[in-house]
């Protein structure tokens, strides 16, 4: 009745297999792992869902599938004939992005992508068991930048073809999230080039293709993948003191003068957090004020620097950000880069959040001026799909990184090394090993190019604009700030009919301040939706929309208004 | 000739099925997968693989399968009937963590269980997309931690039954693979208690538990889980500076006299890249002297003390190292106590890499007085095969780790929620959003139990030994340190037959320096295995074998010395 597993085709050695020699010890095995891993990842890329893979290989998955469906799952009737492989390859010629979910209909083809990505992972998992091959195959960061075997690792505009890279393009995160998996199977650190080269290259040759997105000429300049913004913004204060401040490192703060630092009371707190942790004293971090929408106020920040230096105070480093947490605002950062130029102070942009709209040449313009900035904050895991964690943090000057967070540890970074060891990344990091995040970003740029990322940022903002044209003359709702949010941020109260004819006062300010966490409470509890809701200063409670999925549609946006109404009707 | 989908056997709805309403906003796509996925993950882990699987979305997944095998990999016969479904459940009840790999022929079960895996998270991802089911099912941290559908979140020293979790132990890190597959499908924050209810208490039971295990009464204190090791030492200076000078957070580092750091010559260099980035500067930390094994020597500590304090600075800090990069030396952490004690200093013990063997009761006697500490930092990911990254930072005194970085940021963690905010951990920590680095670790020890660690140690251990044993005597070969290794790094010189005439001197040296990089090349080169070296202080360069991965075997360790021999005879 089951069909029996059929022996191997015996076909011919696959020139393109990864060899594993057994794990002989700790480092063996992570060594071996990340070789074969990042290898296979990274040359071998295309291999992956081609024609390439060996047929001997493939026959073991996929007895081990019909033994596993013959046993448990299936009830295959198979009297017929003898269960026997067919040469046919699984081709993704005729599967294109716009087929994968949240396309409608997508399920399938995003299960058959998925359920390849985990034939290869099942390989991999047991060939790093298998005692019979070698360990690596290594080669040098110049032979890999130069493309082997008719694959490179350039980023590029356009999605790729099927000829160049096998991993299609998804709407959201499917081909970020078999990254992932990849990414976890390989289980290595971003450290060294000999441990990690594939993602040692990827990192370097995506983090200077973001460069020259902020502006800066040739993509010049250093950067790093960090554990979110908050470290991120954390580097770039460090990296300010060491530029101006140098001994710091050595001496400690007490060989500075009392330093200053700047942003706005709309920014993250994550700036508040580097101000405390690096010795500075969150005293010494001077908040902004900003505009009705949130934006800060330039002449406040001049003001406050000549305040802080006729105290005698140094003031060292501003930051702008581009897109606020709540209200999705912008900097001017073209205003704030003068001052910084005039008083010589290091400019940051926190685009953590933001950042991602300079892949769109519709809304880039809102980081006017973002080229003059000293260093970037970019987090691709919020904006842009990428699934957690990812975030850089760029730098224009180059060297500075190095300089400020290299502790010249011997044992870890040989100049007697048999490759060009300025590819080790270590150094440069406050932390040892990185977890590897580059991957993911790097695929699901490869597969969408950076008009699918364009498409994305521009679908979200066009959503949020849908709700806030939706919203902002409806009965019973009130925008937190007018005109339409530069992010997509949308901001409003909703006014109970129980709320609407009271007169604007302390007994109305505060029955609305319920209103909000009354409704989500409602909604978590019948379990519909969610969406956000804060303070933010003087201001009671009130929702936070929040759009950076691309899947959603304008109907989910209706039915959020609709599930507001239906809850919050008898308030 | 391929058999056709079968139609889904329409079966009675499933009682433990995820309800996903689909992402209407970024807000909901991201809260409703954390929820959904952590609620699958955490209270229905048990359900996965066993009978209450739905038998419809067992049937899809079948379809997919069949559907796949049927057009691009299988020419299944099936002319003599139709396909259909069995009502066979997949069973594990056969299956046991002995049976996965490494374990020999472990291929197969290793296999099914991934694939098992896989289905669970192929579904998962289609159900995220589907717009006809709700977002979430709240429940509060007391009815989780109560335990619901007979199902807790404790960890046990035994490894569970499948009665209560069915996914199996491995040998490796299949479980710990599953896991992090698992996480990176959720894609989710650790952040709040709403965002990532089941992660957020996994993390605190686990935290408590490896508190009792350093030997804290009831696992009192307080800790998180970091980006990694340099990050959590990072975090005990952080949090030594905040109790002794509290006033540094909001004043900076002009608020305290000067401070001093002490940890030994052969620590982690991530001391020192902390004593940069906090503003203490690298200056500030001593050095200390250790034995010819690599261990502080207590006596130096406390001259040094003395000698800062006659200079009028304030000694603050001491770090104990269990398990030193090179040597795998532990300092002596009760002497090193006992002078903490004195003076008045907070003693860290950084146990990255020896933290592990606090789960061998053989082993754990190296660590004596590891309770002692006031912060103790222990990375699952080095010694315990969990996948990268999972560090943790533990703190004896609770209430600190919450003091030193807490912003209060308003609209992150605001009062008015409706649940026990003391379980949102974004405030104890430098990060805003945190990679969720437990689950793998948590699963894992569900999985094999604290004894499994046991074993994993042990096993490390008595190989590392056997290393020693094997080439203590050896012609051409000599020990960097005298005496069988602490932890599981072997270091030792090979010289080659043209070196073993030569007088010590000078020109000995030389070459011999030259030797373990070379033979470290023709390895790269011929792919076969990879072992680390380095210089140490005034030793030329050594190898330094270290054993983390209990998949290694005798004969590995024989192969690795024959490699060695072979590659360096003629050099």
């Amino acid at each position: 009745m089951a069909a029996s597993a059929p022996s191997s085709s015996g076909g011919e050695p696959d020139p393109n297999s990864t060899n594993l020699r057994p794990p002989g010890s700790s480092y063996d095995a992570w060594c071996g792992v990340a070789h074969g891993c990042t290898r296979k990842l990274g040359m071998k890329i295309c291999g992956f869902l081609q024609k390439n893979n060996s047929l001997e290989e493939r026959s073991r998955i996929v007895s081990s599938f019909k033994e596993r469906a013959a046993k448990n799952l299936l009830s295959c009737d198979n009297s017929g004939g003898e269960a026997r492989f067919s040469r046919t390859e699984t081709d993704f010629s005729n599967l294109f992005a716009r087929d994968l979910l949240p396309a409608k209909n997508g399920e399938e083809q995003t299960m058959q992508f998925l359920l390849e990505v985990v034939e290869i992972l099942t390989n991999y998992v047991r060939k790093t068991f298998d005692r019979s091959t070698k360990v690596l195959d290594f080669h040098h960061p110049h032979q890999l930048l130069e493309g082997m075997e008719g694959f490179n690792l350039e980023l590029s505009d356009q999605p790729e073809s099927l000829e160049l890279c096998c991993f299609l393009s998804t709407g959201l995160d499917i081909v970020g999230l078999a990254g992932e998996w990849l990414t976890s199977t390989a289980n290595t650190n971003m450290f060294t080039y000999e441990i990690a080269p594939v993602f040692v290259l990827m990192e370097q040759l995506t983090l200077k293709k973001m460069r020259e997105i902020v502006g800066w000429p040739v993509g010049e300049g250093d950067g790093i993948f960090s554990p979110g913004g908050a470290i991120s913004n954390m580097y770039s204060v460090m990296i300010a003191r060491y530029k101006f401040f140098p001994e710091v490192k050595t001496k400690g703060m007490a060989a500075a003068p009392r330093l200053i630092l700047f942003t706005s009371e709309h920014s993250h707190y994550s700036i508040k957090k580097a101000s405390a942790a690096l010795g500075f004293g969150t005293e010494n971090l001077i908040l902004l004020r900003t505009d009705e929408r949130g934006r800060v106020i330039p002449a406040d920040l001049e003001a406050k620097v000549i305040e802080a230096k006729q105290k005698g105070y140094v003031p060292m480093f501003v930051n702008a950000t581009a897109g606020t947490t709540v209200y999705g605002a912008f900097d001017p950062i073209n205003e704030i880069a003068d001052i910084c130029e005039k008083y010589n102070m290091w400019l940051h942009v926190d685009g953590a959040w933001g950042g991602g709209l300079l892949m769109s040449r519709k809304h880039r313009h809102k980081l006017n001026g973002v080229e003059r900035a000293n260093s970037v904050t970019w987090n691709p895991h919020k904006m842009m799909g990428v699934p957690l964690q990812c975030s850089a943090i760029l730098v224009r000057e180059r060297g500075l990184l190095q300089g400020c967070n290299s502790m010249s540890a011997g044992y870890l970074f040989q100049p007697d090394k048999q490759y060009d060891v300025t590819y080790d990344t270590g150094d440069k990091a406050i932390q040892c090993g990185r977890h590897v995040d580059i991957f993911k970003f790097w695929l699901m740029w490869k597969a969408k190019g950076t008009v699918g990322f364009e498409q994305h940022i521009d679908k979200c903002l066009d959503l949020s604009a849908y709700l806030y044209n939706k919203i902002k003359n409806r009965e019973g709702y009130q925008m937190v700030f007018d005109g339409e949010p530069q992010h997509t941020n949308v901001c409003f109260w909703y006014f109970p009919p129980s709320l609407r004819g009271l007169p604007d006062g302390e007994e109305r300010r505060e029955r609305l301040h319920k209103v909000a966490p009354k409704i989500k409470a409602l909604m978590m509890e019948s379990g519909t939706t969610m969406v956000g809701y804060q303070p933010q200063g003087d201001k009671v409670n009130f929702f936070r929309m929040v759009i950076s999925n691309h899947a959603a549609t304008r109907s989910d946006i209706d039915f959020l208004i609709e599930e507001i109404e239906r809850l919050g009707n008898d308030l």
